[in-house]
């Protein structure tokens, strides 16, 4: 396949298709990334969440910048709220400091919250493999948090940094509680601003009510063995203060998660996610795809609508239509 | 099953225990929803989004009153967002109006967003059929909306009412383009503050902008195929103006969706999707359940990180894993 070996020699245009098909669920997308799977680099992958406004794109900016003095070639994933239905971009592609956009050792990729769900998960799943393929060093994902949001980046990323401002009201934290616990370094931003020191008090405090801990704190034995300790690093993304310090505690994270073999364990159970969320959507592909599958999902629902059948049975015959039907069309 | 007895009976703390064992993933529950499954009421399911602050659960509670004392049955499921790790609730259950909560004919349930993505929206969905079998006429289900949020309210409700309030930046609206999309109502809130009509012109925009239309205006003819007509009503929720109109405006909806044949449409695409949910749920509870399975899965975990193999072919032999050993082991 020439997109393979396009993408193999660096050809970024070949990147960028390849992510598009996955966005588009073609097919022929797994099929490519198949054949790429043996070429990925070890790429660390970094979640960059947090409100709308509290500076992510700056702060990512900033961070590939201190990279790119490492020679490191590095992608960025951004994923942008957008329309489910359309699919159009409201916000756009995010402009991005020009300086960045050109450099040959940068790839950068708007990702919309099209289709459903798990759609917008597995899409930007699947373009960090591509990335992967393409040979990066470091991929940046961003998404705008809310409680648990659009993409699960805790389950891509190696290390997940929590973006805040000063001064968000207490309940707007609170809501960010869940994003909290999945955070390994939280960044307090913007942190000319007033009330930094309330608002990293804050969320020591919430660290602590998580039963996570703080770096020079007590830790208990059962959070010891769980989480890894959680930096809070104040910054001024738009100035660069702070940056060296909070890249020390993305570092401090990483390498705890190899020494503690907690990275080669959460591998591993990314892996069995992935392997089941493949089995899946190949599940549901063929639903769509094969008249006779169609068919029989046509009449379980014919039958819930005119008895008093329930799904869970229905479901249960619809899977053994599935086993039966299978082993005659399997042709991978 | 007792319990299926005492919820057909209208025991609040049967159909609780039911919720709370859907939430907990507890096999048991699935049984219990298929012998429900025949006395289920045709109820309205309402969903109610909109970010944090808008008056959600004010505004529900506002058109609660008005139902009540048409003598419905009400359900109220609130989507809380609180920790995906630990599961605790740190904004605790929402104090609601304290004369609701004692009203025999009201049941009002917090859902925390614990466990994964999916887990959430499948738990009120789960919810949502208990409250059905308790004979609700009504089902709200409240949820905090950014983008496409923790659960697809679009998916389960028969009318998606969004709440935004006046003032709202221009670029927090943007932002929420995804969710204008599958709302059926959209309402402005705390009308007694300033900028009412520029956040109607503005949302008018953008529902143009997404080539839906105004009621009166213009409509083309392919919206007019997908959608109903979306109404922007304006609330001052604490007050109750504009709570009738509201209502109204909730039941044009839906008058539109039966007569249209959207609904009985819609329903289908519904019942689809949750089969092929179920499938895809049995088949992961199986995976986690069975030692042959999980060792078949750490086979091809092995095999990916000791070799060139990829995820994609090794999903594809696990699937024929399950489809040999499955017959021998179905029971249900």
């Amino acid at each position: 396949m020439d997109i393979v070996n396009e993408i193999k020699k660096g050809n970024k245009r070949a990147a960028a298709r390849l992510i598009s098909m996955i966005e588009n669920q073609e097919k022929e997308a797994t099929e490519i990334l198949k054949a790429c799977w043996g070429y990925r680099a070890k790429s660390r992958i970094i979640g960059i969440t947090g409100p709308p406004g509290s500076g992510k794109s700056t702060l990512t900016d900033q961070l590939v910048k201190v990279l790119l003095k490492e020679r490191k070639r590095i992608g960025i994933i951004a994923v942008d709220p957008t329309s489910p239905i359309t699919g159009g971009a409201f916000l756009g592609d995010r402009v991005r400091m020009s300086d960045l956009n050109g450099e040959p050792d940068i790839f950068i990729r708007s990702m919309g919250t099209r289709g459903s769900l798990g759609g917008i998960s597995k899409a930007v799943h699947g373009a960090a493999r591509v990335l992967e393929v393409f040979g990066m060093d470091y991929i940046f994902i961003e998404t705008v948090g809310v409680g648990q949001s659009e993409v699960d980046v805790a389950g891509i990323a190696d290390t997940v940094v929590l973006v805040t401002v000063p001064g968000m009201g207490d309940d707007i934290q609170a809501e960010k509680a869940g994003i909290l616990e999945v955070a390994d370094v939280i960044v307090v931003n913007k942190a000319d601003h007033e009330g930094v020191d309330q608002t990293i008090q804050y969320l020591k405090s919430l660290l602590i009510r998580n039963s996570g801990f703080m770096k020079g704190g007590q830790a208990n034995d059962e959070s010891e063995k769980d989480r890894t300790i959680v930096q809070i690093v104040s910054t001024v993304a738009a100035s660069g203060d702070g940056i060296p310090k909070l890249m020390g505690a993305i570092d401090d994270h990483y390498s705890q998660m190899i020494g503690s073999g907690k990275a080669e364990k959460l591998n591993r159970e990314r892996l069995k996610s992935e392997l089941l969320d493949l089995i899946c959507t190949k599940f549901r592909e063929q639903f769509k795809e094969y008249d006779e599958l169609n068919e029989a999902a046509d009449k379980s629902i014919e039958t819930i609508l005119s008895s008093d059948a329930n799904p869970y049975s229905e479901a249960n015959i619809l899977l053994k239509d599935f086993i039966e039907w299978y082993p005659c069309k399997d042709s991978s």
